[in-house]
């Protein structure tokens, strides 16, 4: 490659990632199979607080691996339940279960050292799989382990991924799930997040899954519903469930969000949320607190201000 | 995967990682293949003081990405030097080339901070491929990048293997430098760091580069005389070439190394090794200082110990 020909040098931001370019299967049959690790013995789990594409993943890593999955020590959300529900699994055990005492561990969905969910034991990490990136907060580890980080629009890509490119099958049991969990990830491929990669990732699981393009959007009304029912939760429990604090220069910031399909219950009981809001930020000595409810139908969202101190 | 099946808890370490299982190609006709994103107008290169695997992973990942490799800024070494020599590569331009001015970066070999070449912008970096593991002075971005480590003999097998996922041919010329790279860090895979990856992609690479074991015996001969050639050098440029300084404990210990066919030299010479090494320590203010070299065909080191606060 000689130097004359490197194209003139620019100042444009970090060209966008991965335009994947697509094959068919076995079109160099002289090109040898290298299959991955395998982790045995592995528990593999996502982030506190899980979300579908946490909990998926971490299904479809145990079964690429011949691991166990498991999900964080909160409850699952009612998304991922009734995609469970739907497909037949089990909720995966907590990561704090007795069983999994003495195991090896594989992260899913995060690097983040406080998003680790307590149980996992960080000086017995053998891989890492995660689309968020490697921020200063990371983990960190005496030995190398397999990490392998991608930024695409969801975490069950990448493990999607890892099973063609290890041509292992994928088991069908196991398609449908990280089809689901993309489609979360991406509010149905349509979040600026979107790769094409998660575009391939959720077309290709849908043929393994043996669901046409009517039958995938039933799953994404069904999943966006189960996800929108709030009724039953009080409006603390309402604001808790997608719910993180950041450092904004000086100030200490808590921000809830909620995806939904009926963006008028939000409105509705905004007087009660509020309500929720103010004490959260009292009792968390907070600068500000917001609250978004994403309506991911019109892809538009809701912000509550509950005092003047966020305007 | 009921819960019943996980095996009993176990105390030992984590397993030894990844006794790669191996398969024909295509095995899996139905197994759609996923290729890699592209980083074009991507640099790719090693870390400081670099040695042949970090110069041949970086010609290797540009070969794959379609990007352009750079060494770091010093001087290739002797061993590198012949194998580029010996098979009509040219001597990449350094990091710092001003070419490179604008351009994305890719990092293979390293992601210690502390590591990474002047002339990398850590701003536009795309992707990282190691074998080191996450330490707590890795690099981190605030947008997600591709990141591939995995803890096998050389970063030269990682980019093997992902040409192999990736189904991509890999060059006939790129070939017999990632073989001479995996060679080079496994001590001719015998290093205990060796893994059966590394043995598997030496193997493959070989094929590929149409070169029998006797060929590849002869090349690992010369690689090796290459590198023990320290004849010309002064004694502190020779306990300079593979130098690193460490922190144990409360000390500060500085160690060099050097890998060779021929041990008296460094025997015959060991007084003013010696001086060279005080004069480093002194000058460095570290707590000792060592100088060891490998014998690689008789598998076993030298020590120097230049005065009592070594010993």
């Amino acid at each position: 490659r000689p130097l004359s020909a490197v194209p003139a040098a620019s100042s444009e931001p970090p060209a966008p990632l991965a335009a994947d370019r697509l094959a068919t299967p076995c079109e160099r049959a002289d090109v040898p199979v290298a299959r991955p690790p395998a982790f045995p013995h592995t528990v593999f789990v996502g982030h506190n607080n899980c979300d579908t594409d946490s909990v998926m993943a971490a299904i479809g890593a145990a079964a690429l691996y011949n691991g166990h999955p498991a999900r964080c020590n909160q409850a699952v959300n009612a998304e991922t339940r009734y995609l469970l529900d739907r497909f037949g699994e089990p909720v995966p055990p907590p990561a704090n279960d007795p069983r999994f005492v003495g195991k090896n561990w594989g992260l899913v969905d995060t690097a983040e050292l406080a998003q680790v969910p307590a149980g996992v034991v960080l000086g017995r990490l053998v891989a890492v799989v995660d689309h968020h990136g490697l921020g200063a907060d990371s983990v960190s580890t005496a030995h190398p382990v397999h990490i392998d980080m991608r930024p695409w629009g969801s975490c069950a890509t990448i493990v999607a991924y890892k099973f063609w490119e290890a041509s292992e099958p994928l088991p069908r049991k196991v398609a449908p799930l990280l089809m689901a969990a993309i489609l979360s990830d991406t509010l149905n491929l349509r979040s600026p997040t979107t790769t094409p990669a998660d575009r391939y990732a959720a077309k290709h699981l849908a043929k393994v899954s043996g669901m046409n393009a009517t039958e995938v959007q039933d799953l994404v009304r069904g999943m966006f519903r189960a996800k929108s029912d709030v009724s039953g939760l009080t409006p603390a429990q309402v604001i808790s469930l997608d719910y993180k604090e950041y450092a904004m220069g000086a100030h200490r910031v808590g921000w809830g969000t909620a995806e939904t399909v009926s963006p008028r219950q939000y409105v509705d009981q905004a007087p009660a949320l509020n309500d929720a809001l103010r004490a959260h930020r009292r009792r968390r000595g907070l600068d500000a607190i917001f609250f978004s409810a994403v309506d991911v139908l019109r892809m538009r969202s809701l912000l509550l201000v509950p005092s003047p101190a966020e305007q």
